[in-house]
């Protein structure tokens, strides 16, 4: 993994913001080339996309690229995106899907197949993910898919598809018994993040994907655990410095990448990166997806995670109070509902997909900025916890 | 690439028939990861299987199994397989599709999906594709995005899907207008492939594949070339020498498994494994897939690619003769249709997919074991040859 600025690309920057930054991802398992790929980030930089894939060489042979989008966010970025492929020449194509986690299915993928077919598409033309984690999953699996794999940008538009699904190459769709069941693992050549277009988020999107942020903090990086606690709050993006945005994007996306280019498959190393969300899943199973969004549920999970830490004695009461601090800065719920049937949690635990042989494996933090994955957490200790956070 | 015998693998060999055989294919650019698998030619193989998933490690997660196959072909070989996975451990269920290509679509594929959620297939679970071209291609995709990618295993019943789909990491379905649109590369981690189940296999569909085998004595293998014109007719199993067929099936994979891993995506060498495909898929076309077979329309393509060569002085008569005397061992036709209209086949060329700026690319043998590809090739020559062969 080498970082590096990118002083071949002009792009002006937000006031107050710091120049872009790029991060250059080298994949060891790429499952596509063994070929490294770009996560530049930069304020305003959604105009100089056009130029930039020129400067990849993309554009050689098929100057046909299809923008995948929705309705919202093709509005607020759709012409910017649309203009600036254009000028750079390249033929553009657009298919704009409803918004929503309900439409990550087969039905939306054949649209994008059927785009793909109307714009004659070819093996070097390019698909673009303008969207969050949604438009971007389903993109990049079409993209992997369509003619066994075209070009792909990632352009994520929520902070949870910058710091995270944008980066490592999940791609997927929903099954309709369960979630991302259908998928397959596929790169990108560029992921091209302008943290301005953050400005129109919704502020309940933007504290769910908090949560991913704080997960970085305790499982990777000690130093933006440190530059978050420094914020007086981290709930809304003008609370924000743009000096902190640039942070929390570029240590994020450079910690997701590192995990990943480490570990590419599931491997043990990969899940580290689901801190939180072993018991933040069963969260949301026994919600019903209704009462927390996935960070929320992810929030959660981290509480009751460092809890068991500390039961455990992994981790120091200390360090785990910091994590809650962080969890209430960003406005996340740090408790179960009284209503919850936590028997209903331990069942759903044992469902997890990441169960083996009947072992649930947890992430369990020892330090900020490292955990360790252990099988070894007993039903008691999990229960224990949970009528702790139940009460809290 | 390495060979070698397989010393730990007990099996009973057809009478006449040589021992087993196993070629260790590497693949370079593995797009799922840096690993080898095998390919082991053995008649009465099929009983073993469940002894070698086990050898190779398979089950030791998970014992889930699921076969996929269709009607004919599970009549016919079912039982082997599946009790030879159970005598091993394997839990196993099975989802019987439809036989035929216009069965390789999306429903098919979700019919594959809902099994595999039935039998709550995990990460390590291994789906069993045991038929043809068309089951395999279908079981490879559903293998390769179930869960992004679970183990797979190639039992290949048609000669076809012998010595050509079941090797080099192709998978993929059918859109409804446009063969293997949708598709990934995904290696399987084994290739099972059993003579004798070529027994049942229709005589017009071993033809069919026949054209591939002396596709690849032309590409790629100028041994196989020489005793394939040793054999006085290769239009029908029983005419096959077992000696033969063995020889036939191991230079086959071989072949197709070192070109791949030399070049796995579509590069430049992958290319040469269309010979006889170009004008063959444009003849398919024009004739509606009625009229020829896959297999027959290479047949015809690779008689015009041969001619071309001859006409560009890049090949000799002599030897293009020779390959003429094989497609006619193996009753292949050697001609078009009086009533066909060679100007749709000039337009159909231009639709191929490997048309890249608007030449069409050919891949021309220069001698026996060796081809070169070229975009510079006249439509007044492609013309020229055509209507030799329309009057031949
Ligand atoms: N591939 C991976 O590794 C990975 C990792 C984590 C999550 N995911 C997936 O990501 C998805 C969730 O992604 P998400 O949280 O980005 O949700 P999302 O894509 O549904 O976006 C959330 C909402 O914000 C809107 N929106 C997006 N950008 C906007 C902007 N700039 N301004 C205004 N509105 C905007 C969207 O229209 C949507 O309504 C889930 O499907 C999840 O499975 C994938
Ligand atoms: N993945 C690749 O690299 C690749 C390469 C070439 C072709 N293909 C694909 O392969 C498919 C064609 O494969 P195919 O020629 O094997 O056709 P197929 O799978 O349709 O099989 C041909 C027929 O033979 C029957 N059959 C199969 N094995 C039999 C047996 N042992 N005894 C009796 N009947 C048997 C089948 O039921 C079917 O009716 C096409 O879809 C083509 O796109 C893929
Ligand atoms: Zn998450
Ligand atoms: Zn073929």
């Amino acid at each position: 993994m080498t970082t590096d600025t990118m002083p071949d690309l002009m792009i002006s920057t937000l006031p107050n913001s710091s120049e872009s930054r790029s991060i250059a991802v080298t994949l060891q398992n790429d499952p596509t080339l063994s070929r490294s790929y770009e996560i530049v980030i930069a304020a305003h930089s959604l105009p100089h996309l056009g130029t930039k894939l020129r400067d990849l060489g993309l554009g050689k042979k098929s100057q046909k690229v299809l923008i995948v989008s929705n309705p919202v966010i093709f509005k607020h970025y759709g012409d910017a995106v649309q203009t600036s492929l254009q000028d750079s020449g390249f033929e553009v194509a657009k298919v704009i899907l409803p918004a929503g986690e309900r439409y990550k299915t087969a039905k939306s993928l054949q649209s994008i197949y059927d785009a793909a077919l109307a714009h004659r598409m070819e093996r070097s033309s390019l698909m673009v993910a303008l969207g969050g984690g949604v438009v971007g999953d389903m993109t990049g699996y079409a993209a992997a898919t369509w003619l066994r794999g075209i070009e792909l940008v990632q352009v994520p538009t929520t902070l949870l598809a910058m710091v995270d699904s944008a980066i490592g190459g999940k791609t997927g769709i929903n099954h309709p018994q369960g979630k991302n069941l259908i998928g397959a693992f596929y790169q990108p050549r560029l992921v091209w993040i302008d943290p301005t277009v953050l400005r129109t988020l919704p502020a309940r999107e933007l504290r769910a994907a908090m949560a991913e942020v704080i997960k970085y903090g305790v499982i990777w990086d000690r130093d933006l655990f440190s530059k978050l606690l420094d914020s007086p709050r981290l709930d809304q993006l003008r609370y924000i410095k743009p000096e902190l945005l640039d942070t929390i994007l570029y240590a994020c996306a450079k910690a997701k990448a590192e995990v990943v280019s480490k570990d590419e498959k599931e491997g043990n190393l990969r899940a580290i990166l689901n801190y939180g969300h072993t018991i933040g899943h069963a969260v949301e199973m026994v919600t019903n997806y209704r009462t927390f969004n996935h960070g929320e549920a992810v929030g959660i999970g981290m509480v009751a995670a460092g809890a068991i830490a500390v039961e455990l004695k992994l981790w120091t009461q200390a360090e785990h109070e910091q994590q809650l601090s962080l969890i209430a800065k960003a406005r996340l719920p740090q408790s179960l509902p009284t209503d919850i049937d936590l028997e209903q949690i331990i069942v759903a635990l044992s469902l997890d997909k990441k169960v083996s042989a009947g072992k649930i494996q947890f992430i369990l933090p020892t330090a900020i900025g490292t955990v360790k994955v252990t099988d070894q957490v007993s039903s008691e200790v999990v229960r224990k916890v949970l009528r702790q956070i139940l009460t809290q």
